[in-house]
């Protein structure tokens, strides 16, 4: 019989994605498979959920269960935003004692990993014996502390096949397309919009990430050299693209709106970016057909867009959360290490490390301005995987 | 040796749509079957191109290129809004008499059927021996001559997908969510929201669809219910919606806020209805978290959301079109009739009738002013067929 301080705990944090229950089906099976652990419990709402004693006792679901929530996209504990200081660990602290929570195991991005690096210096500080590991999940892929992030794959799958229609779709019907992707500060998921590019013609012909000073007027020239070449330009722009002083181009967008106007109109700010974008296309090119999506929250939790590398990726780190907490006896965050092509090892990074300032695209996956390398390619094309049929007639013309 | 009147010519118009290439790919296969059709030509971007005698051979294409092409969304040979009148038909029947064009297969929706059926008047009042053959395809599933129509099973099944992913979302991080998707005057599309829930209080909560009359009013207080009862609200709404003069929802709205400002901003249409209502519904509601998505055009594109019945049918709809038109010798619209719970047959509708005024969701698919019922679901169910997991854990509290 183990004793009383032998509980496992795991919560689930930030924004969902398409495989972040993989990762707490790994670690729960994986923990009722170790004698050390005598239950597994979840928390619902993340470190909301311990402030409430909101748990659920995850040792009694069925296998069949856990599968099934394995497969859904979405949060299955539900999530928070929250961020506790040393009041609200105190407060989790009495609630995780009286129910003999030895390991916490917290998935979820940067956030979640600094929220893990402060629990953990706060149970030290009181001599709470705690094993903390944090299992990285985020769709924009900017953990500094591993190769890349579960949820980024599928995330980036969706991308590549919504850019890879609208492309068919522009070829057919020609015209200008603006596709908005998430990431205010890291620009992996605009990028992946070239994933599923095949012919020297296809779209994305135009790719704008954050981690580049954007010139709307340079944007308009773009789009027009563009269409002069092809009779269409398809173009992937991430929602936090700035200009050079660091001003988001959707405010200084809405700002020329509302000086015309006199007016003082507010826009949500991500929808308002293509909008305004095709706007000013419209107004400086004199091109008519001009359309523009704003990709939204499908990009994290579309049902059924899932990777199988980053599915079976998200299901380890879950399981190496368990495996270092108990076997090691140490607290980290798990990080996938690329040790082939393709092929990935597991290590337990530093929490200071996952926790540390977020990661953005490196120089070598940027070229010029508006468009991406074959070395990014490389590097996120084996995270994304097969991709679905993107063919076009091969018949003489009479 | 068949005589020089002998070859087949197919063209696509219209919004490109996830299937319309198996249609494409269904007649250019049948059509070499046939020792009657000497050649197979597709005409590039709809009528349009056989004013420019711009034709592929499509005889010489490999049956593998054309099934990795049948796989592919958007429109292969190209689409076009062209609508020709009698002196457009004269021009087309030149270059189409010159390449001994007997069958003419086209591919598309209501304003295609329009085409069709001008064309095939045309034709007979010159005493142009040609079979106007129009295959059926749109996602808005309103052409009056069919159940239903190729194209809309797999829009129906992103759809689904979409409400399913962000109801699991908005069940992790609840608050209001409200989704807006295609169809200006029919509801099919945003009525197939519903297929994937599986919980009773599983979202879409609310469904506004151009059928019924729009209350910005009413739509804050049946938001605020909603919420009231389950925390969280997932809305699925119409681009069409109107108020009871039949004025757009959206250009309502604009108003007013043109009207506070005093301004004359221009959105384009379909993004700012979500931003618009999502801004409302905050105003009106006090609730915090509202998010508004626009599923725009990877409703029809997304590259890997295909329904297996839709793909079949596709097929079928494009291999009956060109059996009928050898066959019978007849002009007309391939319809599909609903023989089984699920089974189909095909018949040939006169193109008048598939011409007619488009079809809107019937009484009996629609409950109240913001929910569909189980007589829609029983009609659209295995039109999308199979969608992926949405479980929840299933597990006591402690």
């Amino acid at each position: 019989m183990p004793d009383f301080h032998s509980k496992a705990l795991i919560a689930q944090g930030g924004g969902p994605t398409a495989v972040i229950n993989q990762s707490l089906v790994g670690a729960v099976l994986e923990a009722r498979k170790f004698p050390e652990i005598s239950k597994i419990y979840g928390a619902r709402y993340g470190v909301f959920g311990i402030l409430k004693s909101d748990f659920l006792d995850l040792t009694e679901s069925t296998t069949h269960n856990l599968e099934q929530v394995a497969n859904s996209p979405g949060a299955a504990l539900g999530s928070t935003r929250d961020k506790p200081d040393a009041a609200y660990c105190q407060k989790m602290f009495a609630v995780m004692k009286e129910h003999g929570i030895k390991y916490f195991y917290y998935i979820g991005g940067n956030d979640s990993a600094e929220t893990c690096r402060i629990i953990n210096n706060e149970a030290k500080s009181v001599n709470y014996e705690l094993r903390v590991i944090h299992i990285p999940k985020t769709i924009d892929n900017d953990i500094a502390s591993t190769d890349h992030c579960p949820g980024y794959g599928s995330a980036a799958k969706f991308v590549a096949s919504a850019f890879a229609g609208v492309n068919l779709d522009n070829l057919a019907l020609p015209g200008v397309y603006i596709g908005v992707v998430m990431g205010r500060h890291a620009g992996f998921l605009t990028a992946a919009s070239i994933l599923a590019k095949k012919f020297a013609d296809d779209g994305p012909h135009l790719i704008y990430l954050p981690e580049k000073v954007f010139s709307t007027e340079k944007f308009a020239a773009d789009v027009e050299a563009v269409y002069q070449k092809y009779g269409r330009c398809v173009v992937a722009v991430s929602e936090g693209v700035c200009d050079e002083t660091g001003e988001p181009i959707v405010l200084k967008l809405q700002k020329q709106k509302e000086c015309d106007s006199h007016g003082n109109v507010q826009l949500s700010g991500n929808t308002a970016l293509g909008d305004l974008l095709a706007d000013f296309v419209k107004e400086k090119t004199k091109i008519k057909r001009v359309r523009a999506d704003t990709l939204g929250y499908l990009q994290r939790s579309f049902l059924g867009c899932v990777s199988q590398v980053d599915k079976h990726e998200a299901r380890e780190v879950g399981e190496k959360a368990v495996q270092y907490s108990v076997w090691r006896d140490v607290d980290g965050s798990v990080a996938i290490k690329r040790a082939g092509d393709y092929a990935v090892r597991y290590e337990l990074a530093a929490l200071e490390q996952a926790a540390a300032k977020a990661r953005t695209m490196p120089p070598e996956f940027i070229m010029g301005d508006n468009m991406i390398t074959d070395s990014f390619i490389n590097y996120a094309g084996p995270l994304v995987g097969e991709i679905g049929s993107m063919e076009r007639l091969s018949a003489p013309a009479i």
